[in-house]
């Protein structure tokens, strides 16, 4: 084994060259100092981290190879490769539209919230009451939404617009009970969105027909759903009132893909009666980032809300009445529901909804309107132009996007000319180019332009443009974001204040730990977060040629290799955009190597039953067939029904999907064997890598028997969480399953996509590629092994007052384990969810309950957390033992104490009235180092069923 | 007059072309809405806005004809705009040292602090109760600055180090009352700090005798001081301790001025024995900006503490007994003490100073030692290099700056040479060159150096370099920094949280306006703080050649002219660094156009009684005699104590000093009439800019009267007030004066100097620049006329229920009024100050209290505050006069009552025992939008008495 941290060199200095820079992040990232280390270590019964990573990691399962590692770059080194980099990229003016635009990210809401930890390193709110802020803000997205669709329920973001409509796509087929097979679409949709839809169609068994909607067959008894994107990916505002009002006469489904700015101008598509509407809250704010992340979004009318994919913020109310937010009927998901989820999201892209709706916030509804009127302007004008030198139209009703048939010249010469001005122009045929203007544009942009259109300079100032859609028949008739947060704050300062007072209401890692088992809460540093901001990167089209990416393509390139080899896989696709979206591509990917072998009957999927809830469900949406495996009550898989199942399915075995270390945080010793037996069935391995920050140079899985793994960026690779998103998902995958990944496939027949965008959400890969390049591989090792000490010094600090669950050989956990409540149930009431609560009155931020076990505490601290951090985190949990014990020996009172009622806002203690069973000291300051705490609830506990009930998800239109 | 401010029209849209861009900062920089607008004026009793300026400002003193103004830029062509000019400036690897170092600003620090609004829009800590975030964090300054000096006292920062020299200088010369008129500086010493010193000495009489310090003649009764660099100018480390025995022997004052960095290694200043110590922090994290800002900073010995200059953060206990930070000692201080002060110093570098603490709480004795062992480590390398191939070493002593004798190349040849590789060394003189390296040194510079040195590449990594510091006499014997906050928060995630906890504890801009009567604490928008961590801006060194800084140089231009045309100047001088350090520029000015006309006598300033405490103060410093005017209860100049004091003084008349509008907050009438009497008798006018932004577009002091002016960019041009600085001051003068500014007689035998870069703190003039194209002239007229309009607001909402003191013409004040709060005193014992402490359980931060009255308010709102806020700061006002009314009634206690006992710390209303004679909620909550209130003072009432008794002023060393 390969001992070589030593816990006394690995900070900085003993072992280094005098020569090197000493501004390493590696001891910046690592919490524990040498000295704590020591102690640690100690306390746990070992005599180093790297004896204890020994008892802890199998053996046999070890990393024994070394791998080529690009050099080790300090932080100013890194920033300037960054930078490198970021030059090698090429800006050029963006009139690409395809659904990414460039804007104007307004510099306090970048400041404010995009490049502010107090708001991306929050984590998705499923503790409200210290997340009021961002459920707050969430809310006003779904507001929004609702608003600019005229529907009367939204959620709080999908991934991206393509997997939106896929999304509604999947709603209209389950709407008909899956007995309707056929989904129209009319051809004038993105052709990402239709790849999008064709892709997660085919596995579903659903038969997308793409036709011009007049063609569309709305009798037809098998059809579930039209879609029609509006404006049409040609920019053209086509006429959808015949098409939807002849689908309502027939029962079927209607689905838009909308744009939000242009709905500022055109009507409402739930006032023109569309069932449901997909799209992207990218040009409010967020930067194209060359693909992404960006806030998806999808809105229906408001009997679809149990039917709705992804989170949905409610309205409530707390125990004492207060109004209250809280994510709203949670049984859709995956988390709850599994192989029967409406869909598979989890991880979405809450930051960028919250910039989107900020933006929204911002401007106000005659602010946008104002952006919106000016891009108008400028496209009719554009359009006056190109008629008057001789062009033709495609469309003379358009929003955005200006569709030119050049006359007596081509569309790459076209476009060619334009690259010289580093404009791109979209070339849609050999004779027509597209235009599409943005808050951004210039009137310099405009004069370069029709001087192109028209051979020779000529006067563009002279064109008189009318707002083309005010006089026609697609104006918008109905009122919009009329609410007071709409039209409060729109000054720098008061949005600056808004934004603060949000923040301030939430905890985040700028506050405490969140040791959230399975979600690796590290930290997300300042240096790596840099290429964010940065227009280099920000300002590149997903679609831009790849010449003017050069930087983004030798990054991944060389991301990819370091991903690929500390994982012991050979090849990578970067398209998923999500954890589970990764599950997707990847089982899709073993499907299409089945196919590819004509195994075409292969479609069983078998998953332990502690799996998480997106592998059930991803594996739904693939086309597979679940089969749930049973563990051991050490939460290892029960090797019996293992057997038992998989020679019962062997023939019609695709894979197995088993997460390791396991969901209950132990390093199961015989996971080659399983993954053996899998393949000796013809079956290939899904490892699900959202554990991987325990492995990182301690256990390959391409090594250990696996063959395909996603990894989510946004934990073990320094990701922000961002309140819930954005993620990033890519898998890495044997060589036989290679040319099977998603864009191997890219412009063949067999084409198919599992995120909008080319590289998925390339803004925030290039976190994680900062992170592997400062860290080093020795240091991405140590992070590791000390994700594995921090959370075996919890352990063994809690051990002597909680029931610890599950450890595995030699006693010890991996990078994370599990408390047992269940003990203290029958005698004081109290459950693993009280502890959470009671948490927040300390200050602290929750860990996972009730997952993978019910009334219990998944524990994972990650590396990043030094020593004083966790006594803090074990003395608060030791703290709230003694106030079970205080129930349990009848000193205080069940129903009445400080645990069963927490949390406890700052208004129940300052209140003149106090009638509890103990003090407001108690309840504030149970440990004197409170006294100076920061973080309170801002609402007492939220009331989940009077919110289900009672459903409030938008904020009702001011009357 | 100008009536161009249409209401309705003044935000976006109306009257713009629809090719304009939208995103002007404008509406976003202004507070209150089209609509608020007709609401307020109708409240005070006026038409429009116009009328109201009308009415407000003399219309004989209107500005009547119109100036040329650049384009006005929206947000985005700001920002290209900015990168273009950023993109001018060259960035060479900086070697030049003289006293500014590049380095490396953790990436922490720099999101969280000096990008965060929530640090940079904080005021001068003087409401200690809502500040106690930055006072621990200037303490922190203060203890790390008497740790690494060895003195025991230090203040929170001075504004570079030249003037912290001259202000040890001019700390020696009053020790001995001015009666020992010869300063002693060793000629191994800065040139700007020698230019500095002289121009500070010339007006006090003192004379400075630059010598070899060996030649120092110590024994004579004339010598108050004796100055040493150490290490000197040149690199080289000197012995100096003969030096200080010597002046010890004869009661001589020392002083050195040394580098924070080189103080980890070498011995501390004050173990060997100087009184005083003086230098600049810019190294520990600040860029060097081209100049600044950066803190410089004094400490000297603990019986210094009532003479030193600056602020000085002391610990005290607050009214329940915890221990609690404030300013101390005030009374050594301009705003007190005017002419008798210490030093006029009243702006200094408070967020300069907070970086560069938090740089070494981040680094820590260990780090930081290990940083300067690898520079010394590198230079010492170089040196043996440069031996190795036959040039020779000016000094074999030395820590980060290698003097080397060139053999067989000029210095001038190799200064090109190392141009070439976009280095910059520094020439000392035909044959020798300066090389002196910083923490960002590559083994790639060496190896270039080494190369350039030999002529011929060669292995720079052969050498190996000994640390001859350590095994010197110099060495460090004392350990340092062994305070806990400087070995704790070593880990990005501590860091992160440090700086939260602590900016979560103080009131800034972003929860609350700050309506600070005479410093206008106007919003600081994101996008005009960009260029400040732009590395363009950041990285160029002040005395890098001027073809590397032409973007810097270019925006410069642009912005005197600006600035001289809406003020009606000629010509400006970007010296002074701080308000205080134009006005002693100014004076200065107007002394030296006396003197060229062989006006050698006039030396008499006249000041109203009510001018800011740093007139009289720098009066004083220009070797001026300042003579007190009296103004009438209304604030105006007394016309006939006025026509005396002139009269009296007109042979010697030099200068007569005047803030308009006064600081009473009134337009003058007669303002110019009193300038034309100056100007009769001989005299110069200069008028404090501090309140400009009244003026800008309605009035130019070149035009009314005035000679020169200084501007508080930290004021009316939007750079933020940091906690207590940066600031900037530079001044405008009418033509006459022009040839004597600062810069003007650069590099002439009458070289002087207000501050040590050559265009004072350039990294935030890009703020002004940037705030004045974002705005336009339009804008920046409207910006006064809506401080105006805001003022006027709040006046006619408070008048009702305060005795409001001194309007002007119509009764209106000018852009900030004054509340007298005498008539409580009588019957209830409240003074201004309790009320300014009862804000704080409002959440708001108070007025300015007793400036320019005693036991008075004033209040300047600021343009940036929307009505909703105004209302808001009005409510809680009327509010506490509600609460005093219940004193006065005798229905809440004289001495026990929600105001005396203001502010309310959390802690206290938690408490379990309540024994005050109101309530909890009265305490806590008085108004209903205050229950969900975020900011809360952390301590009870500081006492200052206590703490000037039991003076604190850093942490004791862990023992
Ligand atoms: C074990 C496991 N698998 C899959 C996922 C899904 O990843 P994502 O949220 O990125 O979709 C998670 C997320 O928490 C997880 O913990
Ligand atoms: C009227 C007036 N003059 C001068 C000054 C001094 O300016 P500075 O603090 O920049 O030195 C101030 C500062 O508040 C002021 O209000
Ligand atoms: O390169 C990509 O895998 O997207």
């Amino acid at each position: 084994s390969s001992n070589d941290t030593n816990p006394d060199s690995f900070h900085r200095g003993e072992d280094m060259r005098w020569q090197e820079p000493l501004d390493r992040l590696y001891h910046r990232h690592i919490g524990p100092s040498p000295e704590e280390t020591m102690d640690m270590a100690e306390l746990i019964g070992v005599a180093s981290i790297d004896e204890l990573v020994d008892m802890t990691v199998p053996a046999h399962l070890r990393t024994q190879t070394d791998i080529e590692f690009p050099p080790t770059l300090g932080e100013r080194a890194l920033l300037e490769e960054m930078k490198r980099l970021g030059d090698k990229n090429q800006v050029f003016r963006s009139f690409l539209g395809l659904g990414y635009h460039d804007n104007q990210l307004p510099p306090v809401i970048q400041r404010a919230i995009l490049e502010n930890p107090g708001w991306y390193t929050q984590y998705t709110p499923y503790q409200a009451e210290i997340a009021q802020g961002r459920l707050e803000s969430l809310f006003n997205f779904q507001t929004m939404i609702c608003e600019l669709t005229g529907l009367g329920i939204s959620n709080a973001s999908l991934l991206d617009e393509p997997t939106a409509a896929a999304e509604a796509m999947g709603m209209c087929f389950a709407h008909f009970r899956k007995k309707k097979t056929v989904f129209l679409v009319d051809e004038n949709t993105h052709t990402h969105t239709l790849s999008l839809l064709r892709t997660r169609a085919k596995p579903l068994g659903i038969e997308v027909r793409v036709q011009p909607m007049s063609d569309f067959d709305l009798a037809a008894t098998d059809v579930c759903g039209a879609f029609v994107q509006y404006p049409g990916a040609n920019g053209a505002i086509a006429d959808v009132s015949p098409t939807i009002a002849r689908a309502k006469e027939h029962g079927v489904l209607t689905v838009c893909a909308s744009d939000p700015l242009a709905l500022t101008l055109l009507e409402a598509p739930g006032t023109l009666g569309f069932d449901i509407c997909v799209g992207s809250a990218q040009r409010f704010g967020v930067p194209m980032g060359y693909g992404g992340p960006h806030a998806g979004f999808i809105a229906a009318t408001s009997d679809w809300v149990r039917k709705l994919p992804g989170r949905i913020v409610g309205q409530t109310l707390d125990a004492d009445g207060n109004p209250a937010y809280r994510l709203a009927l949670q049984t859709r998901e995956q988390h709850i529901r599994r192989s029967k989820a409406v869909s598979n999201i989890c991880t979405a892209q809450a930051l960028l909804a919250n910039v989107s709706s900020m933006y929204a916030v911002y401007h106000g509804p005659q602010g946008l309107s104002e952006i919106a009127n000016r891009v108008h302007h400028y496209s009719s004008a554009l359009a006056g132009i190109a008629t008057a030198v001789g062009h033709t139209l495609e469309s003379e009703m358009f929003f955005d996007t200006v569709a030119i048939k050049l006359n007596g010249i081509s569309a790459d010469a076209f476009v060619a000319m334009a690259a010289e001005h580093e404009m791109n122009v979209f070339k849609a045929d050999e004779h027509t180019i597209r235009v599409a203007f943005d808050e951004t544009v210039t009137e310099a942009d405009l004069a370069t332009l029709a001087e192109l259109l028209a051979g020779t300079p000529i006067d563009a100032t002279a064109a008189s443009p009318h707002n083309r859609i005010e006089t026609s028949t697609h104006a918008r008739s109905t009122e919009f974001l009329t609410q007071e947060v709409f039209n409060t704050y729109h000054s720098e300062t008061e949005m600056m204040r808004y934004c603060k007072k949000l923040e301030n209401k939430d905890i985040s890692l700028v506050h405490s730990p969140i040791p959230l088992g399975s979600c690796t809460m590290k930290l997300n540093s300042a240096v790596e977060m840099q290429a964010v901001t940065n227009p280099q990167f920000g300002n590149i089209h997903p679609f831009a040629p790849e010449s003017q990416a050069q930087g983004y393509l030798e990054m991944f390139d060389e991301f990819k290799k370091m991903v690929c080899d500390i994982a012991g896989y050979d090849d990578m696709s970067l398209h998923p955009n999500s954890g589970a979206q990764g599950e997707l591509a990847g089982l899709m990917t073993i499907r299409r190597y089945h196919d590819s072998r004509g195994d075409t009957k292969r479609n069983v999927c078998l998953i332990p039953v502690s799996a998480h809830g997106t592998n059930p469900a991803s594996a739904v949406m693939a086309g597979m067939v679940p089969v749930d495996v049973k563990v051991d009550p050490d939460g290892t898989i029960n090797l019996h029904d293992f057997s038992t199942k998989l020679e019962k399915h062997k023939d019609t075995l695709a894979a197995m999907m088993v997460t390791y270390p396991s969901t209950f945080g132990v390093f199961e010793e015989d996971i080659s064997m399983y993954c053996d037996m899998v393949h000796d069935n013809g079956g290939q391995v899904y490892l699900d890598g959202a554990n991987m920050n325990a492995q990182v140079g301690l256990v390959r899985p391409g090594h250990i028997g696996a063959d395909v793994s996603h990894f989510n960026l946004h934990k073990t690779f320094c990701i922000p969480h961002g309140g819930g998103g954005p993620g990033q998902g890519p898998i890495g995958v044997k060589s036989q399953l290679s040319p099977f990944l998603p864009e191997q496939t890219r412009g063949t027949a067999d084409e198919w996509d599992i995120s909008g965008a080319p590289h998925g959400s390339s803004l925030v890969t290039t976190i994680s590629w900062a992170y592997c390049r400062l860290m080093g591989k020795d240091g991405l090792t140590d992070a590791s092994k000390f994700a594995i000490l921090n959370a075996n010094y919890m352990m063994a600090r809690l051990a002597p007052h909680f029931k610890i669950r599950f450890t595995g050989t030699n006693n010890f956990c991996a990078h994370e384990f599990i408390i047992d409540c269940n003990e203290f149930k029958a005698s004081t009431g109290i459950e693993a969810g009280d502890i959470a609560k009671r948490l927040q009155d300390y200050g602290l931020h929750a860990p996972t309950v009730s997952w993978p076990l019910t009334n219990a505490l998944m524990i994972e601290p990650t590396e990043s957390e030094s020593k004083p951090a966790l006594d803090m985190y074990c003395d608060a949990l030791v703290s709230i033992r003694n106030e079970i014990r205080e129930i349990e020996q009848g000193k205080a009172m069940v129903g009445d104490n400080v645990i069963t009622n927490a949390p406890h806002p700052m208004s129940r203690v300052i209140a003149d009235d106090w009638h509890k069973s103990y003090t407001r000291t108690q309840a504030a300051y149970p440990l004197e180092w409170l006294r100076g705490k920061q973080m309170w609830p801002t609402v007492a506990r939220v009331n989940d069923v009077y919110g289900d009930k009672n459903l409030v998800t938008s904020i009702p239109p001011r009357s």
